[in-house]
């Protein structure tokens, strides 16, 4: 059974470099099964990506071969990288986008305002540098290393050629510092906005298992909600709840919380233990 | 050989929903073939995707499995169903998604501002309540049963299991009432936009059988069209046609019709036998 | 194995069109590949689709069917055609949407002001004209050959039916013009803008090899850039490169050129051999 190939960029759907990526795996493996994780990642946001590519990647079959390319360092000297794990394989650019995926689940928030920095890789994974020519698209582009590098090793890795075949071993790569959700004094959270959806949906960086047993109020962009309902239909107007990923997120019950709120990424979101009584 | 499962959400292409969907189904079934048949319904406009989903799902192979997910009362009492028709399942909360595929084809209008009622099935269709969690990716969150139950069910449903796995039969599901248009007095009739396409043409729920056969004039918005053109080429700026449904549509020679008429969903659309001497 | 077939379209990402065609298609041939290249194509800009095509469709592996529908001249008189190549067939209105595959590779420019004209086919080329029904979806609606028309008869391709049994024979199609850059006679090139990217990127019509190979100046929209950079990483500011096509490419690092310089397709773009003392 041929595996899976995911692609995950920044490239939009306006032009044909995707298409250009596909055609080049489907040269090379005519049987493999594409699946376009996201495209609209906004331009140069690598901190975006690397969220979206852990949390989607988790749910597609192990040994599936995921790349990444939101790459605004192409061209450079970034190292471009084979990650692997127990879930599958990660092909991207050594630039933090892999950060989510080292780190493990989507527990934690990440701001692209800050610098990644060289990390030891946990144990259980292992990382390769793309540093064989050989089965890379020539001549390289050096502003299209998606299509002519990424897009070929990826479509050969689905033929089961070995990582190391396409470089060389190594045990640090680059990621993002991750800051965690901070315990206050009174027992509360401070915690931020990590990602906002299509509906307005806003998703932080605070995990259900975090969050106080009891009544909780959560401060956000100057409003304050009440407790926790269950489901988006089962609350009023503005409601907090635990959302898909198991994070707490803030939505607007048939309206867009996000608009509403004026919200942005990294805006802090409070929770309060015990309702206050005004 | 693997049926074709279709998606048709709200969820957009900014998030990366669609693609968890797509890898819990491939996670089950991985020869199967997925289309997308849209992701840009409105958010939670259910009646936009009820139209949608019947017109294009009456394309695919007898057989396919058509996942439908605008789900504003996920996490509530809303149940979520298969219906099994001659041209294929159809996976869907039951919240009226589903009123077009009962009701036949493209021959009718309806409104999203109207509430759906319990219609018992018309014979050859069957529905099935899920209720076997079985094969729900657990845990099931609140907010997503796209992922954690319309896509492992379908993915199933594509390895042959029969449907009355996965439930217990029911014999009516919600749909919307659906207006037919009305033939007035003098011979004409009165109909409805009930879609805008992405070129601005106007589609109306006046079906190409039910337009008089003689000479007839058009209003809509305050414009008057005389006579039918026989494609968007053999006109001359706003122009009447049967279009690719068999319904009759508007549209702009070159240009884009709702944007010069200022036309919305559900606008009224007359018919008028024999131009008026004027 | 299956060939792929790729769709190029203004169909937009809103509608069900472009699934109407994958329906239609997969009801055929249920385990051919379908790849999109691009549907956002702005509505009837058949220059626009001509070069994306072309340029895509040359990552496919040889075979490709690549089925093309920017078509407002459907209805019309206007011919339906298949295109035999070294590197796979093409299948679309004869109104000049082929004319960069005619031509070569991504070499130049072409306008959509320009009326296309009948031109004799290269050698190595080869043209059917759609006129056998038997192949077609019936009825065969007047404003959607893709669904009724290409669809089946790409699937029916992808079964290897050879392309004589859709029709006769013809050795000219419709081409658009193609302008070259022109050399100057201070040894200097004028060329155009031919395509703008989603980053902002601006894609001319001037080719790797026709740039002198000493120092140059680049003037677009009234501002001067002094030599190449190797990569969008390695410049500063707004920076000229050969990009991923191998034509010279306007961007801005870490920003959008085409909105800073508000530049448009068709611009002119000079090159400047020496750099001028000022």
């Amino acid at each position: 059974m041929s595996p899976v190939i995911t692609l995950t960029t920044d490239f939009g759907n306006m032009d044909a470099y995707v298409a250009a990526m596909k055609g080049v795996i489907l040269s090379i493996n005519p049987s493999v099964t594409i699946v376009d994780i996201c495209h609209s990642i906004e331009p140069q946001n690598i901190a975006q990506a690397a969220l979206m590519l852990n949390s989607a990647s988790s749910y597609f079959p192990p040994g599936s071969i995921h790349i990444a390319v939101v790459d605004p360092g192409v061209g450079s000297k970034r190292r471009a990288v084979i990650l692997e794990t127990p879930r599958g394989l990660f092909l991207a650019p050594d630039n933090g986008i892999l950060s989510y995926v080292i780190e493990g689940f989507l527990s934690e928030g990440i701001s692209a305002q800050n610098k990644p920095c060289q990390k030891e890789l946990p144990s259980g994974l292992r990382a390769i540098v793309l540093t064989n020519p050989r089965y890379w698209r020539s001549p390289v582009s050096s502003t299209f290393h998606g299509r002519n590098i990424f897009a070929p090793v990826a479509a050969h890795l689905s033929l089961d050629m070995p990582p190391t075949e396409f470089g060389e071993e190594t045990n640090s790569l680059l990621t993002f510092p991750i800051p965690h959700p901070m315990f206050t004094s009174e027992g509360g959270l401070v915690g931020h906005i990590i990602y906002i959806d299509h509906f307005g949906n806003l998703i932080t960086d605070i995990k259900d298992q975090d969050l106080p047993k009891e009544d909780i109020s959560i401060d956000v962009s100057s409003h304050r909600i009440h407790g926790l309902s269950s489901s988006y239909a089962r609350g009023e107007g503005l409601l907090a709840l635990i959302g898909s990923s198991s994070n707490l997120e803030i939505a607007m019950k048939n309206g867009n919380a996000a608009r509403l709120l004026r919200a942005h990424m990294g805006d802090e979101v409070k929770i309060i233990k015990k309702r206050p009584k005004s």
